[in-house]
């Protein structure tokens, strides 16, 4: 195991009923922004129940923030909260509006030139508005970390950052908010999940059970409930594990200490970048075109994870960790996510060449090995077809 | 799955050679109380690490905390701290020493009459001063929580308080400071992280998957650690292991939203009281009596507990539970903790009575279900003999 340091703040307040927590959290003399994002909270009720906790408070609003938010439409809700002068960020709904307030956050006292630089430049943030989170869509986990992905339409650009600056003060998960979402959303939201954990657990043993462990909890609680919520979307249990999976995915907890590869996400974000394939989607096509190209490297894991959450038999460790990727491409499929870039009508050779030459331009190589380069990436890419 | 919330501050920091991290940890104005226990800290080369690290630092000591940390002792250092302007305790040792700490952190800003009241009477703690730890035993979770046991040596008793006051600023976990641990610590501190989960997994099903894999997967990392630590204790990796199943043991997240059962730690806390047995100890001989006691009420977690942790096959419920804690028992024996109280002497019906005598006048009554009343306490201990 390898040495780490853990420590996050977020307190997490969960089940139902517990947007009336509010008040409790929100510091009474704040003037508070909400930001959402498209308006399903005006339209399920989410909005009504926030509205009423924080009666009496001073309240704007910020709507219309973007899956995969945009700098540009960030910038303009930094421009809003200053005139406004608000002091605390209040965001409602899934990862982009938590991702995106995260930026707005880190933006709004940020002195040193054009804010994108903390993406760009990986730029240090000196302080940040404090947030807090009403999560409406379990998936990305950033409602208990400190990390955001923001995108530039400008540039088709898709980056992150990460600060302990914007762990948000507090995140209320209610399970019932997540009743009225599209079939869609809450199939990506499993995809996204899934291959949160997988990133930080399929790489190669270091002696860290009790991570590995931690990560087939999820996976196998994963697999598990996903078919029930597709065959009953108003079970507060199913929700409740399902919420609390993605929470768990992306906490930080099952990646310390071990060794991380987060090819997957960043040969993804590419994709979305320059084809705007939602992010659930991208992962579901790359997560096993980098297993295989990765099988021999990472075949101890693979081999581990077919039996404990495939349950599979046999002592050909080869084919054990082929059975296994295709388990994995068998159950997003069966989620409802295609893993085929052409269920989307994207052109894989012309994608390949695409993503091939912007990393080749940035000098990035992914993998835990950092040995997937941008050829590897191509061919990764080809090979999804 | 019950509403829960989560927040937990605590820094941890976790690897061989992070006690040089203290000086970036503690403030550096700070004026330093540095607690310890019997002093072994001296001879394993703990201690000149710390003072090491802190060299130039104002820094006054109090040791002489013992096992079962004792509200006389702890009072001792409330006043050495008073009379020397202490503003940050550092904790350096177990769960006892850690405990004993938080104690201290409370009673020093205590106005409130007699400090014993936090425990007796579970006074609120308007303020606590801030303490960091550096952990030297892993068993007690202590490092990664804000609960703490105190005993008073007039009265036999042995109380806890928890209060959000005293989570620890930050914990340093470095296995290589477990190596010359002696085995009868080693053993009574795996003992006491399973039965810390056990309790928060022992109980009935509330449609909470993860919680249940996240406590398996503790459990069988130690199934699989502990005969490897007797084996070969300079084995970094399963020192490592052991040192972070134990702060997951509880550090509360396990816990969230789902019943819990701690009968076997209130009932061992008297055994203590009474008869001097190590923590560890009394959990060995208790837990197996309490879930005989329990066996139906708990018969699909322990089924559940039995195939999932200890590989059993076989379809008869009844068989399988009683299985399952037979092998937790046998569990316990290989460790070296022995689960009878005939093998530390203590005879079973007199401590029967004691305690039942104890309870009843409390009107104490435990478990899940707040039915094991001190008449099937009682009837526990002397199932036990």
């Amino acid at each position: 195991m390898e040495n780490f340091t853990y420590h996050n703040p977020v307190k997490i307040v969960f089940g139902k009923g517990m947007i009336a927590e509010l008040p409790k959290l929100v510091p009474a003399a704040a003037r508070v922004l909400l930001t959402y994002g498209g308006g399903s909270i005006k339209r399920n009720g989410v909005y009504d129940q926030v509205a009423a906790a924080l009666k009496g408070r001073t309240l704007t609003e910020f709507g219309g923030i973007e899956a995969n938010p945009s700098y540009e439409t960030l910038m303009r809700a930094v421009e809003q909260a200053r005139r406004d002068g608000c002091d605390f960020l209040l965001a409602v709904g899934g990862g982009s509006v938590i991702d995106g307030t995260k930026f707005i956050a880190a933006a709004l006292p940020w002195t040193a030139g054009d804010p994108w630089r903390i993406l760009s430049e990986q730029a240090p943030v000196p302080a940040a508005v404090p947030l807090g989170v009403v999560l409406t869509l379990p998936a990305t986990g950033s409602e208990m970390n400190s990390t955001a992905v923001v995108s530039r339409l400008a540039t088709h650009e898709k980056l992150f950052f990460s600060n302990e600056q914007v762990y948000p003060k507090f995140s209320i998960l209610d399970p019932e908010t997540t009743y009225s979402l599209p079939p869609r959303q809450v199939a990506n939201g499993i995809v996204d999940t899934f291959v949160h954990v997988t990133e930080q657990y399929l790489t190669f043993p270091v002696g860290a059970p009790l991570q590995e462990r931690q990560a087939e909890a999820i996976l196998s609680t994963l697999v598990e409930a996903a078919p029930k919520v597709v065959a009953t979307p108003r079970d507060y249990e199913v929700r409740a594990n399902l919420m609390w999976c993605a929470t768990h995915g992306l906490n930080g907890i099952i990646g310390l200490g071990v060794p991380q590869d987060w090819a997957t996400h960043m040969i993804g974000h590419e994709l979305t970048a320059f084809y705007g394939l939602d992010h659930g989607q991208t992962l579901a096509v790359i997560l096993p075109g980098v297993l295989r190209a990765e099988a021999v490297s990472k075949q101890a894991m693979l081999v581990q994870y077919g039996r404990r959450v495939w349950g599979l038999t046999g002592s050909d460790p080869a084919a054990l960790a082929e059975a296994a990727i295709a388990k994995t491409e068998a159950f997003f499929e069966a989620v409802g996510v295609p893993t085929h870039l052409s269920a989307y009508g994207v052109n894989a050779g012309e994608a390949a060449e695409k993503i091939r030459a912007r990393l080749a331009e940035r000098g990035q190589a992914f993998g835990e090995h950092a040995d997937i380069t941008p050829d590897r990436v191509a061919a990764i890419i080809r090979s999804r077809a």
